[in-house]
C-alpha cells in the first residue's frame, strides 16, 4: 500500500511509538493523534523525533499536515526539518495557508526551496508572493530556470502556459530509437516523470510526439519520424486550463504537448495537474451552486467568510422582499382567510425545491457540454412534462391533505391548481435560466439561483394567493 | 490541434463539404448540423459518406454523436458502419443510451466488437448487458478473455477490479533491462498503452514496479529488480473506486497495480479511468445536493425522471407541512398583524440559504477528506461566529427595512432578533447536520439538504412568530 497506508496499517491500540501512530485513519482523514506528536516535537525542538515522524511522507501528506497543524507551528515545522522538507508539500495546501507560511520564511531559504521544484510547482509558489519577493526570489535562481519561470508567469493566470511543466524532452525527427534512448541513459538532468517525447524542428516547432511504450517497442536503427505521431495532442499556452482539461478527459490523455502563437513547444501540460483543474472545477460547480464563493478554503478566516457569504444572502434578501410585497397585495385576503398563511410557504417550497432540480442537472449539463443546441429543446420538453406530471401528483397529494386538514374540498382544489401552475413555471425556470445566462456569458454556476428562487417564489404566492382570492371572492 | 478541434478549424461558413464540417463548435458543444448530416446519410443508407463523416472519429466523439442522434438512427449507424465502427464508443455514452443500443444489435456483432476491447472497456459493455446475453457473449470469446472478463465481473460493481484493465506486462525480478525491451519489441500483442511494468514472482504475486522512463534511462545490463520501486503503488481489487481515485489524487499517480487478497497481480487501474471515477463522483455530489439522484442522465424518459425525483419533493413536502404546523400555532397573532405573514417567509428564506451555504462546504470538505476530527471543532466555531456576524448584519438592514415599510421601529427590532437566531441555528444545522450523517455512515450529500431546511424553516417561523407574539402580547 501507499505509505501512510501502510503507517495506518501498522497501527497499534497503545499508539505511542512513533512509528506506528498512523497519519491517517482507516476512512483517510488526518488522525488527531499524530498532528498533536508533531506540534510537541516542534514545542520540544526534538528534530529527530520530527524527522522521524515524516520520515518519507508524500508531499500530498506532507501538506495536509500543514494544514491540520496550528498556523504558528506551520513555519516552524518547515525550519526544523531544513533540507528534509519537499517544498512541493506548499502546492498541496490551501491558498491561505500557503500564503501566511511564505510570509514567515527568510527569502534565501525560499529560493533554495523553489530551485529544487518542477517549473510548475515553482510557478504555483511564486503566484502567491507579492511582487518585490518574487523578484527577489527570481534572483536568486540560475538564469536558465529564472527564464523559463518568467516565461510561465508572464501566462494570463488560469491558462495552461501557468500550470504546464517546462521540463521536457524534446528530439530531432531524424534521430534513431537508439539515439534517443542512448540521449535519455546519459542525461542526467531529466524532467523526473515523463510519459512521450517530443519531436521538433531546430526552431523548436513541434513536428510530433512519440509516447514511452511505442519507443520501448520499437527497434534502434528505426528514425524517431518514423514512429512519431505527426499530430500530436496540443494545446495553446494562453487556453484556459478548464478547457484542457476538457480535452484531456474527453481523448483520455495523460500529457500533451503546450505551444505557443507560432507552434513553437513551450511545455507539457500532464494528467496530474488536470485531474487537480476537474477537482477544482467541480469544487467550484458544487460551492456556486451552494451559494458560496468558489474560492473559499476551510482556511480561511470568519471575517473573509462572513464577507464573501453576504453578497449572496443579500441577493436573496431582495427576491424575498419582492416575494413578500406579492404577499402583501393579498392582505386583506390574508386577512379574511389565515389558512392561507399556514398553507403558502408550501407552495413556495416545493416550487424551490423543483425548480432547483431542474436548474443542477442544467447546469452540470451545461459545465461537462452535453447540454447544447443539439439537445436543448429535447431536454426542456421533458423538464416541462416532468414539471406536469410532479404538478399533478403533489396537487392530489397536497390537496388532499390541505382538504382534510381545513375541512375544506374547496382549499384543497385551490392548493391543487397552484401546485401544478408553480411546478410547470419552477421546470422552465430552472431550465431557461441557466440556458440564457449561458448564452449571455453569465457563468450559470454563480448566478441562476437567485433568478430561479424568485421566479418560483414570486409565482408560487401570486398562484396560489391570487386563485384563492378569485375562487372564494376574498 | 485534436482530431474534432481540427475540423472546427476547418469549418467554412457554407459546411455543405462532409470534411469542413465541423463535429464540434468552438465551445466543445456538439454542432446539430453535423448531426443532422449523419441522420441524413443514415436514412439515404450511404454507408461511404458515413464513412467520409465519421471517419478517424475519437471513440469520446463517436460516443456524443451516438448520443445526439435519435434512438432510432444509433444502432443502425452501428450496422452501416459495419467493421469502421470502433465498440469503445459505447463506453462513453450514458448507461441509458447504452442498454438501448445493446438491445438493438445481434449477439454476434457484439461479441466481435467486445473482442477488440481491453478489458476494462468490454467489462463496462457486458454490465449493461442481461444475464442471458452476458454468457452468450462470454460464449463467442476466447477461453484466456472469457476467464479474464469473468474474473473482473465477479468483483463487486464499484470496486476497482471492474474498473481495472487486465492486460499488463509483468516480468521476472532477474531479468535485465534489456531483455525486457527486447520482449516487448518482439511481443505483438501488448496491452495498448502502459506506463510501467510489472514484476511479478512465479506465482504471480507482486514484488515491484519499474516506470518506462526509469527503464529507459537505464542500461541494458541492469536487472529489473535493481531499479524496480519495491513498494510500488497498489490497490485491493476489492477497493471501492472513489477510495482509489482519492488515492490517485493524492498521490498523483497515473497507474496502480491491482492485487487480490494474496496480493497477486490481477490488472491495472490507469489514471483515465480515475478521472471518470472523479468526474462521476463530482457529479453525484452536485445532483444529490440539488435534490437529483445521482444516476439521472440526460437521456432519461420524463417518467423515469419523475419517479426518481418524485420522493425528493414528497420529504419537502413533509418537512414543509411541519414548519407550516408552527405557523399555525399562531394563528391567531396572524389575524391580528397580518405583516407578520408578509415579513415570515424572508426570515425562513434567509435561513435556509445561510444552512445550504455552510452545509455546501461542510459536505464538499467531508467528500475530500479536508473536514475530519482534527479541525471539526474550529470549523464549527468557525461557521457559528460566521452565522452570528451575517445576523446582525441583516437584522440592521432588514430590521430598518420592516421598520420603514410598516412604520413600526418595533417590528423592525423583532425582525432583527429573528434573524439573528435563524442565522446561527442555520449555521449549526450546516454543519453539524452533515457531520453527524456522516457518521452514522449516511451520504451527506443525499440527505442533508431536507434536515437543514426543516431546521431553517422551523426555526426561522418559530423565532419570528414567537418573539412578534411575546413582544406584541398578540
Amino acid at each position: 500500500m501507499l505509505d501512510a497506508e501502510d503507517k495506518a496499517a501498522l497501527h497499534t491500540p497503545d499508539g505511542v511509538v512513533a512509528d506506528s501512530l498512523p497519519f491517517r485513519d482507516e476512512e483517510g482523514y488526518v488522525n488527531p493523534e499524530f498532528v498533536s506528536a508533531v506540534s510537541d516535537a516542534i514545542d520540544a525542538l526534538d528534530t529527530e523525533r520530527l524527522r522521524l515522524l515524516v520520515d518519507d511522507f508524500h508531499e500530498s501528506d506532507l501538506g495536509d499536515l500543514l494544514e491540520a497543524l496550528d498556523p504558528e507551528h506551520r513555519p516552524r515545522l518547515i525550519e526544523l526539518l531544513g533540507s528534509a522538507f519537499d517544498f512541493t508539500a506548499l502546492t498541496e495546501v490551501d491558498e491561505a495557508v500557503r500564503e501566511e507560511i511564505l510570509e514567515g520564511l527568510e527569502t534565501a531559504t525560499l529560493a533554495e526551496g523553489v530551485r529544487e521544484l518542477d517549473s510548475d510547482d515553482a510557478v504555483t509558489i511564486l503566484e502567491s508572493l507579492d511582487e518585490e519577493d518574487k523578484a527577489e526570489v527570481l534572483d536568486h535562481l540560475p538564469a536558465v530556470e529564472r527564464v523559463a519561470l518568467q516565461r510561465s508567469l508572464d501566462y494570463p493566470e488560469g491558462s495552461a502556459g501557468r500550470r504546464m511543466q517546462s521540463e521536457l524532452i524534446a528530439v530531432p525527427p531524424f534521430w534513431t530509437v537508439g539515439q534517443t534512448i542512448d540521449y535519455m541513459r546519459d542525461t542526467a538532468d531529466l524532467p523526473e516523470t515523463f510519459y512521450e517525447i517530443f519531436v521538433i524542428d531546430p526552431a523548436g516547432h513541434l513536428l510530433g510526439a512519440v509516447p514511452l511504450d511505442r519507443l520501448l517497442r520499437s527497434k534502434r536503427p528505426i528514425t524517431i519520424q518514423d514512429i512519431m505521431n505527426d499530430d500530436p495532442d496540443r494545446v495553446a499556452a494562453t487556453q484556459d486550463q478548464e478547457e484542457v482539461a476538457r480535452l484531456f478527459e474527453r481523448y483520455n490523455l495523460v500529457s500533451a504537448a503546450v505551444v505557443d502563437e507560432a507552434n513553437r513547444l513551450v511545455g507539457v501540460m500532464m494528467v496530474d495537474d488536470i485531474v487537480d483543474v476537474l477537482e477544482e472545477e467541480a469544487d467550484a460547480d458544487i460551492k456556486q451552486l451552494g451559494g458560496v464563493k468558489s474560492d473559499e478554503e476551510l482556511s480561511d478566516t470568519v471575517f473573509y467568510i462572513q464577507r464573501s457569504r453576504f453578497p449572496w444572502l443579500f441577493i436573496n434578501m431582495c427576491t424575498a422582499l419582492i416575494a413578500a410585497n406579492v404577499i402583501q397585495l393579498f392582505e386583506g385576503s390574508l386577512e379574511r382567510m389565515v389558512a392561507l398563511a399556514v398553507l403558502m410557504p408550501i407552495v413556495a417550497s416545493m416550487g424551490g425545491n423543483a425548480g432547483t432540480q431542474t436548474m443542477t442537472v442544467a447546469v452540470r449539463a451545461l459545465a461537462t457540454r452535453e447540454l447544447g443546441r443539439s439537445n436543448a429543446w429535447r431536454i426542456i420538453r421533458r423538464e416541462a412534462m416532468v414539471g406536469l406530471l410532479n404538478g399533478m401528483a403533489f396537487a392530489l397529494i397536497m390537496g388532499t391533505i390541505a382538504g382534510l386538514w381545513f375541512q375544506s374540498i374547496e382549499l384543497g382544489i385551490v392548493i391543487g391548481m397552484a401546485l401544478v401552475t408553480v411546478l410547470i413555471f419552477a421546470a422552465l425556470g430552472g431550465i431557461f435560466v441557466p440556458l440564457s445566462l449561458n448564452k449571455l456569458g453569465v457563468d450559470p454556476a454563480v448566478s441562476s439561483g437567485p433568478f430561479v428562487t424568485s421566479i418560483t417564489d414570486i409565482v408560487g404566492f401570486f398562484a396560489f394567493l391570487g386563485i384563492a382570492t378569485a375562487w372564494f371572492h376574498l
